[in-house]
């Protein structure tokens, strides 16, 4: 059972002009002074579920064993909605429950709890629980209280649809995920189960050929694009010091579509 | 009398695109190797310094007691403007003279000084004082010096007009005082000063009613825009999932009225 | 000998609002539990190499003796470009061998070594080097390996042209090497270097003369632009409370020249 060791993470929606990030962290170092914040990013669209639980999904594992995880992105503030504290066999996670720890939840033995309310600051708005409960309840954790001290043990939470992509008989069926700083395409599909290429791609109004497979960007110099394998493991289409996104007005969360020949399911 | 605890927040109009924010705290670093140092902000617009003194005013008290707060916004650098080192019950404070800290002085207890320029780098620019001397002032203060030793004591101090809305007997006169990420609008106005809706409120050109006072954003769907009480305990103006700000084109510092009906002023 | 201190600066042009730069902590943190972050700036125009070593040249003196200086700027990640560890009198360096170096290494004896891949993650990407190789490498640094262990030594690096001006007989040819938050206009050329005003400064399609050099912004008002010695030391031009490069629209990197009158020449 590993313990929180004093490292936080922090993915909120949030952006970094207002003085909302930096008010979380005053109260998690109130509550735990020795702590190590961590930004994991603050420019999650306003409310984007989908994306803060695709950032935080390919992210978690690349910090030390006992982080603690906590996302902010939480449409539902001042509701009734609750907030999850859950542990896996190497990582803490707290956040509301709307999602974003679902495809964590979904693939990983945990240990679930909803948090009591009565951990939080003494006065409480209905506007903003990032400052007046979640930091609280994260402070705590990293000190004093253990997990199930937090909250009431819990086994359901809500679900996140489509966070993984859909293997049909003659197509995949899946996301534009993320589009990230460089205009890059990044897909929910594993790299591992494409078809050979060249290969169709069917993202929004666009039906592409992938004819190029790259190992790094600066191969596909001269190339109007390509795929390669992310730094996730899934296909990401890209074009060399060219803003993909940008040039063919793409956004995340656009449906993709590759269909399968048929040598290719017979294999 | 608390001492520097070792922490330090910055808020700063310098913005992050620059190296400027990570020299600062390289210098801080320089003098005091063990600070924890937390970004409040550094996205004002440049040279606002009303929009600084609200974020610094409204965060403040959420850091742990000893926190030191430098703020620099910082139009007048070059110039004669003296530097304030301020110390409340609880805190400490160091920023231009120019309004940045009026509100906190004006509404607690204090010692006041301005700074000795020969705490500072040996060499000083003429443009860059978060760099020269502000950071050489909080690493000293947080490790070597104390506070009456980095300054001569001071009284006066520039005011910052109108940060505090004005009652008056049959109108409230206050201001659009910050719009967040979210397109929320923050107004100066104490929620619990406000008239029973429904009530006008005037911003700019727009003459609206404020049918409903919500607990959340959540509450408010379906509706064009309501009141709710916001994190600080001002009036807020919003609008479920939309950028109330964009929508209606307003910016942070226009002034607002709300007048009072007779059946209010005579309760 | 200095070692290195476990403070480390992180310069990228991965943005923010990636979890790319969260997830490069993650990882030094995994190595270095101890480790001092600060970030340098992270909104680095993509792939823009110029502006990183601009960035980190007129930075890096200003943190403690020891500090690890970390800029993965790195267009060619995935190739066979190597990696860079250097070592000069008081501080440590590691970025891709791309040029965004070689100012300092110009200029600075130091010592020079080609990185070990080995020393990265054991499943390295062929798009992030940054997560795979640079963090682990600084992390390994900064606890329990010497410089020499971990790379190859090496003498040649790819160098970066246009970095210093050049200074012919009738003019000074250089660069508008930098444009700030604030729209000031930085350029590569020394200040004691120039003619005295008035003098002529043709950038881009503009030719204009500087009447003024003044100590502060604040002494400007009132003019349409004038010069001052920028922060670094070098000839920058500005507006007092205007952002001069939007209003010019000037971007970084135009060259710069400014005539020499014979009067200047014969001095």
């Amino acid at each position: 059972m590993v313990e929180p060791s004093g490292i936080l993470t922090l993915l909120t929606d949030f952006g970094l002009q207002d003085p909302y990030v930096g008010v979380v962290k005053g109260v998690l170092y109130t509550f735990a002074p020795q702590i190590q914040i961590i930004d994991l990013t603050h420019e999650i669209e306003p409310q984007n579920i989908f994306s803060g639980a695709w950032s935080l999904f390919w992210s978690y594992t690349y910090f030390p064993k006992g982080t603690v995880h906590l996302a902010v992105i939480d449409p539902g503030v001042g509701t009734e909605r609750s907030i999850l504290l859950a542990k896996t066999k190497d990582y803490y996670f707290i956040a509301p429950d709307n999602g974003i720890l679902a495809p964590i939840l979904d693939t990983h033995e945990h240990q679930l709890f909803h948090a009591y309310r009565e951990w939080g600051l003494e006065h409480q708005s209905t506007t903003f629980h990032g400052r007046d409960l979640f930091a609280p309840l994260a402070g705590r954790l990293i000190t004093t209280q253990k997990i199930q001290e937090l909250g009431a043990p819990a086994k359901d939470y809500v679900k996140l649809p489509h966070f993984f992509p859909e293997f049909q008989k003659n197509k995949i069926l899946g996301l534009l995920a993320h589009v990230d700083r460089f205009g890059n395409l990044i897909t929910n599909i594993p790299f591992e189960k494409l078809p050979s290429p060249p290969f169709e791609i069917h993202i929004k109004d666009y039906k592409m050929v992938v004819h190029h497979i790259f190992k790094s960007y600066h191969e596909g110099k001269g190339k109007d694009f390509f795929g390669l394998k992310s730094s996730n493991g899934c296909l990401e289409i890209a074009s060399y010091h060219r803003n993909l996104a940008k040039n063919w007005n793409l956004k995340g969360g656009e449906t993709i579509e590759i269909p399968l020949k048929a040598e290719f399911k017979e294999k």
